[in-house]
C-alpha cells in the first residue's frame, strides 16, 4: 500500500518472524507465504497483512482479500477460508508492530540507505522558470513543475511532486505529498508529517506508522504555520480551489472537498469528510470521523461533534442550527436577568 | 498605494486593457488616462482605480478622488463628475483582477526581475554590533539597525526595515514589514505574509492581492509560531509595548494599540481595532471589524462577536460582561441539577 | 539557579549597584555581600537574591535562605534575621531588573562572547549513526546521542543535550533543553524559547528573564508547530511517553506527567501540573496554576478553569463533569424549544 516514492519497504517477513515480533499465534496451517505489506481490512490483497479487532468490522473481515490477518480468537471465524489467521489479544498492536517492522523509516525525508549530503539532491528535477531560493532542501526524486517558487529554507522531502506555477513560501516543510498547479503555501506550513495515531501497548502509547500521503489538488492555498498530516493507511486530501487560512490543523485521512474555506485556527480531526463549498469560520473545531455536507457554513468557534447536513448554517458548541444556537444564547441571557423564557 | 520597497508595479494599464482584463464596460467618454495603481474608495487619488459594490459605500463613492472606479450600474450615478466609470456586475472581482495585473508578484520576497542568488543580498545593510547567524536569508535593500540579532535560518524579505536592539529568533520569516527598536520576535513567527482575502469568481475563490504592510512599533514582543498577516490595502499595526504570546493569529488590516497583552492561541480577525492596554486571555477569538475599547480585559477562551466597551471585563462566548457570564453559567448548572432559577 | 550550560552570568553585583539599578532602599547594615544569582523565595541560598511582594508568601519569606530580598516595607519584618533587606514599592519589578542585569543574554542560542561563525559549532558532539541533515545549526557544547536524526534546517541552541535514537524533523528549534531517548519532534516545533512573563513597570510591561529549562523525558512525541516554553526560574517538564499533537502550546513551568495525550491545538498555561495518563482532547484550554489529576480525560474544546480530580471525564467550558455538561446542553436546548425542563 505504502507509496514507494515515499516509503522504503524493509520486508518481506516470514510468518514465523511475525509470530516472534508480535506474540500472536499462527493458527492456520503452515504456509510459505511471506508478508510484504500491510493494508486496512477492507482494502487488502493477498500479499497484505491486515487486522480486525472489533465486531464492527466483522463484515469487512468476512469479505477481506488479505492474505493474513491478526484477529481476536472471538472474531477468527469471520475470516474467509484460506486467510492465514494470527490470533492476538490485541490485533491493532500486533498490526502496528508489523507495520513498523516493514516501514522502520517512514518518518525520513530521504531513503534510509542514503542520508543527504547535498541540500539539493542530484536526482531532483525542476521545470523551466522555477526559482529555488537559497537554503532550500530538495530531496531525492523530487519533481517540481515550471514557473514555481521554492522559498528560502524550505524543505521538500523525497519523492514529493509539485505541479506548475505553485508558490512555496519560506521555511515550509513538505513530505509524502503530491501537490497540484497554482497552489500557494505560506511560510512555516507543515505538510505530510506523521498523523497522530497510537495504540495502547504494555509500555505506553505505541506509535502506528503513518503510511499514507497528502494529496493537494490545484489552486489550493495553505496559510502560514498550518499543519496537514499525512494519512495512516489512506491519504489526506485537500480539494481543488480550497483556501486555508493560518494555523489550521488538518488530521490524518481527512478529505476536504473543492472550494472550501477554512478560516484561521480551525482544527479538523482525523478521518473527516468535508464536502465541497463548506465554510468553517475561525477557530472552528471538528471531531474525528465527522462528515459536513456540501455548502454548509459553521460560524466561528463552532464545535462540530457530529455530522452536519448540507447547505445549512450551524454555530455554537456543540454545533447546532445557528438560529437555535442564537435562541439558546438569548434564553440563557434572559434567565440570568431573572426573566423567565417565554413559551415560544 | 503599494509601498515600492515591497511591491513591483507592473503598470500602467490603459482603459482598454482594463476592459479586456475584467469584462467591465467603460461608460465614460474615451480618455487617455492610464491606471497606475489601485486604492480603496475613501483613500484614492486621480491616478488610482477603485471600486464600489455596495450601497453602504455610496457616500464614499460620491466623494472619491479616484480617477476611475468599477461600479455596478445601479451605483454609477453616485460617482463624482469626471470620474471614469467602468460598469461591472461584480466590481470587487474586477478590482482584484486589476490589482493582480498591477502587482503580479506581491508574494515575492525579492524583486521579480532578480531572483536571489545570495543568501544575503549585497544591498542589505546591518548596523554596528548586529549579529546575523548562519543560514539567515536577508533580501534586497533590507535595513537592520545596530546591536540586533538575526537568528539562525531566519528569512527577511526585500525592503524590510528593523530598528536597533531588536532580537529575531530562529526560523522567523518577515516580509513587507517595518519594525521598531527593542522588539523580540521568537522562533517560527511569520510576519507579513498575505492576508486571507478572496472574492467569488466564476471559477471559485479569486485571490485579492495583499498590498499593505505590517508596522511593528518599538518594544513589541511576538511569540513563537505567531502569524501576523500584512494588510490588504491598508497596514496591519502592532502598537508600542504590546506583548504577544505564542501561536497567536492577527488578521490583515487589524490595528492593535499600545501595551496590549495577547495570550497564547488568541486569534484576532481582520480589520479589528484593539485599543491600548487591552488584555486578551488565552485562546480568545475576535471576529472581524470589531473594536475593543481601551483597557478592556477578555477572559481566556472568550469569543468576541461584536465591539466591546472600554475598561470592562468580558468572558464567555459570545463575550458578555463577565459577571453576567458567570451568572449564566451558574443558572444553567442549577437548572441541570433540577433547581429552578431564583427570581434574582 | 540558572543552568550555566544555557545562561551566561554577568554578575556579581554589589549591593550598591543593586540599589542604583532598582531604586530599592537597602535598609540592612552595610555588607560586603555580592549577589551572584537570583532564586524564588522558597528555593534560595545565601548567594541568591529573591523577592516577596504578597502576604501570601510571607510564610515562605520567613523561612527563606536567600542572602538578600526585595520586599515591601509592610512585609519586611517577616524576613529572617540576617537577611539583607531591600525595600521596594514593587519588589517583583526590582527582582526582574536584577535578573535581567545578571542574565542580559538569556535569549541567545550561543555564548554572548562568541557569536556563531559556523553552522555547526566545533564543540558540538554527536554519537555514532547520527545524521545531521544539511542546513542544520548546532550550537556550542551541544551533545547528541547515537542514531539520532536532526532534520534539514533545524536549530539546536548551545548546551542542549539529546539522548539516543531521537528524531528531530525539519525546521525545529530547540534551546535551553535536555531531551531523552527515542523522542520524536515534528517539523516546526519550538522548544525552549522564553516563557511569557512580564511585570508592570513605569514604561509598560517589563520582561521577566526566563532562566529555567525544558526537560523532555524519554519516548516523548511532539507535533508540528508546537510551542513549549522554558521555565521562568523552574523547569518545564514533559514526562516519559507523553504524546503531543500539532500546534499545542505548553506554558512555562508546567509539568506534564507520563503517558499523557494532548490532542491538536490544546493550550496549557503556565505553572500547571498535569498528572500521568491525562488525556486532553483537541483545542482544550487549561488556565494557569491548574492541576489535573491522574488519568482524567477532558473532552475536546473543554476549558479547564480550575483543578480537576483524578480519574474523571470532564467537558464544556468551564469544564465540568461530562454528564453534567451534557445535561446542561440538553436543558438549554429544550428551553429554547419552549419545553420547560423537567424536575429531574
Amino acid at each position: 500500500m505504502a507509496d514507494p516514492r515515499f516509503f522504503d519497504n524493509a520486508g518481506p517477513l516470514t510468518l514465523t518472524q511475525i509470530e516472534q515480533l508480535t506474540g500472536a499465534k499462527l493458527t492456520s496451517e503452515v504456509s510459505n507465504l511471506q508478508v510484504r505489506d500491510v493494508a486496512p481490512i477492507d482494502n487488502a490483497a493477498s500479499h497484505h497483512l491486515s487486522f480486525c479487532e472489533s465486531i464492527k468490522f466483522s463484515s469487512a473481515l468476512s469479505k477481506t482479500g488479505a492474505g493474513a490477518v491478526f484477529v481476536t480468537k472471538a472474531l477468527a471465524h469471520h475470516a474467509p477460508k484460506g486467510t492465514i489467521i494470527f490470533e492476538s489479544s490485541k490485533p491493532s498492536l500486533a498490526f502496528a508492530t508489523i507495520a513498523n517492522a516493514l516501514y522502520p523509516s517512514a518518518h525520513l525525508l530521504w531513503p534510509r540507505a542514503t542520508p543527504p549530503t547535498f541540500a539539493i539532491a542530484p536526482s531532483a528535477r525542476a521545470g523551466e522558470g522555477t526559482v529555488i531560493a537559497p537554503g532550500a532542501f530538495i530531496g531525492e526524486n523530487v519533481e517540481i513543475g515550471d514557473c514555481c517558487i521554492i522559498g528560502p529554507g524550505s524543505v521538500i522531502g523525497r519523492g514529493v511532486t509539485i505541479g506548475h506555477h505553485t508558490v512555496i513560501g519560506a521555511h515550509v516543510s513538505i513530505s509524502h505529498t503530491m501537490m497540484g498547479d497554482r497552489c500557494i503555501v505560506h511560510s512555516g506550513a507543515r505538510i505530510g508529517q506523521d498523523g497522530f495515531g497510537f495504540v495502547n501497548g504494555p509500555s505506553g502509547h505505541y506509535k502506528i506508522p503513518q503510511l499514507g500521503r497528502v494529496i493537494i489538488q490545484d489552486n489550493v492555498e495553505i496559510g502560514s504555520n498550518c499543519t496537514i498530516d499525512r494519512g495512516a493507511l489512506a491519504d489526506t486530501v485537500i480539494g481543488e480551489g480550497t483556501k486555508i487560512d493560518n494555523l489550521v490543523q488538518i488530521g490524518h485521512n481527512t478529505k476536504i472537498g473543492r472550494n472550501c474555506i477554512i478560516v484561521s485556527q480551525g482544527g479538523i480531526s482525523g478521518s473527516c469528510e468535508i464536502e465541497d463549498f463548506v465554510v468553517l469560520g475561525g477557530q472552528v473545531g471538528v471531531a474525528d470521523h465527522v462528515k459536513i455536507g456540501k455548502g454548509t457554513f459553521v460560524a466561528g468557534r463552532g464545535g462540530v461533534t457530529r455530522s452536519l447536513d448540507a447547505g445549512k448554517v450551524y454555530g455554537g458548541f456543540p454545533a447546532r442550527p445557528v438560529e437555535q444556537w442564537r435562541r439558546e444564547v438569548g434564553i440563557i441571557s434572559r434567565l440570568a436577568k431573572g426573566t423567565r423564557p417565554k413559551d415560544e
